[in-house]
């Protein structure tokens, strides 16, 4: 396990990027990925400037990108990024309805990728040709 | 490589599924996965249910229920899976912009899960608590 | 693509463990993988050593050994591995039913891998405690 | 983690696929899992179904489908997979000896998909041929 | 497949963004990564960003570096960023018989990592101690 | 859990290996990986000889092979080699700067080898040429 940074042993470029995240995600405290992170300022850094673009609302809508970036963890089976995504998606309006159906899209595609793999089933020419054509 | 169901060869009851898809689907053309699966008539009648099931329209919208999908294939590299729901995506909606952004998503999972990992990062009680209420 | 070193090419060294190969498998080929492991000799032989030891009969027969060796295959998307050991099971009196059957329960094992993950379910004290007992 | 059903928060639909699952595996007790997947009666329903269909004994036996399920778990590293699927292929006869070699096959093939891939191994003609001519 | 973003079709800041892998990589080519990614500038800026910055030498060599990715994307079975990270280690100077031993390595850790889990060995006190008296 | 086979329950075997381990690794313990493969005389045997001969100083220095081993584990997810080889890459000098790029390394590979499966890129042919023209 990772040295957890606290804020009351944090550098001042750390206190910079976790005062950063309390700002952007109106919030009062900081969650232990970020204290993990904060051994390695670069990665830190790097790791929240590529979180803030990266989620902020675009084309698709924050709460469907915590959705997808929950169907990533629970196929890795990261089990703390389960747990934090999980409560970040419910903060961001996800209903447990959802979270069910979500979880159960997860199931389905992690079973047809393998039977797609196993009978080793050719792509169709009418799914490539768009895209060669574009 | 399976061998390809095509719907000349294809029994009553597997006609009768591949109907059902058309249908469904509102399509005149069955994909290769399904061709695929006809080799056992049990999975193709299970699949073609689940997936009639799970990827209706419900708490979650079709479409973000198809990105969910593709977050998954593209997580577990299925490239037959990746060139299908990309295609099943665009026919429902999705612009390149939100592909785009769907693909960053995914990357940023990926990297952030490993990240997670390696530093062993303990799940916060705020994370775990509530869970543990309901 | 890694070299593959035809039998012309092969050292002496090569060529035993080639031998060896097809006296085992009573064949008279050698495929791809042993041609690309024979790039580095001890890598060669120690594959082979371990493949000859771990699928050799045993508690497991030798097609229950194939169908597992071709569940993980499957699951890791690995596409040499899933036509070659389809084709090594199939060898081995793998009929196609029991193909479909094993495709169909390698599918439902992913989807619920990551319905347990999902749920983040806790292990039963029932499953815990035979094996602590032991 | 999910909130876990028990049988006396359990609506009617709940109850009545406790009760199958109870008659079906002969058991006076229902496991964690499928008190997780009760938050959902669409998926306890049709993940009930579809294990029922699946793991029945066909052209595979039971234990042989167990032991392909347990694979898939391990390779996965799903913690509560493969505490509840090593009891239930124990409670179908698995001996330790079996355990012990089932887990060997799936080590080998774990690092023998790697190589595979590494080398970037070409398909030999031979694996592919019979399928297409199928 | 991604339509690929040749230099005569690219924007000025995507071709900003290749001048920059020019002169960094020195070389006078662009590989199709970097071109499939100009479909969507954020994600081609900001990988490009953090490639500079993860690869950079630092308290590791840029060999190890690539070494390790190589080893993820083996793991992974990414065929493009396999082919491509074999071609750049080989560029920083790995030798055949250093790919070998990579693969090797690869190939064991593959194999225990799924020993450790289908055995479900307990983290032994010696190597949780020293990480949480940090 | 499997049962751990502590030294005073071991065969004469098993001890035998426990004592190379001790004398290959110059150590006065064995850590539980073993203890739990001790339960299979063939696989411990066979597991400890593999690890001799692909971890051994070669082209790639003990290090270097202990960073990759950790690149597989982390993006693996095995929780019990993460720890076991984090402390073995410490026991061979890996430093706290070393750890934190190599994470980075790893969380970077898994991000893009998605971006490369999601934009389904093909392989460039300077990529592919070298190879076969070996």
């Amino acid at each position: 396990m990772a040295r957890l940074i606290e804020e009351e042993q944090a550098s001042g470029e750390v206190l910079a990027v976790y005062a950063d995240i309390k700002v952007y995600r109106q919030t009062d405290w900081i969650n232990n990925f970020w204290k993990a992170l904060a051994n390695h300022l670069p990665t830190l850094k790097r790791t929240w400037e590529n979180v803030k673009e990266v989620m902020a609302p675009g084309a698709l809508d924050p709460l469907a990108k915590e959705l997808v970036y929950l169907a990533v963890s629970v196929t890795n089976n990261c089990n703390y990024c389960i747990a934090s995504h999980t409560a970040a998606a419910r903060a961001k309006g996800m209903t447990e309805e959802q979270l069910a159906e979500l979880l159960a899209v997860i199931g389905l595609a992690n079973a047809n990728n393998r039977l797609a793999n196993g009978y080793n089933v050719p792509v169709d020419e009418r799914f490539v040709a768009p895209a060669e054509q574009d």
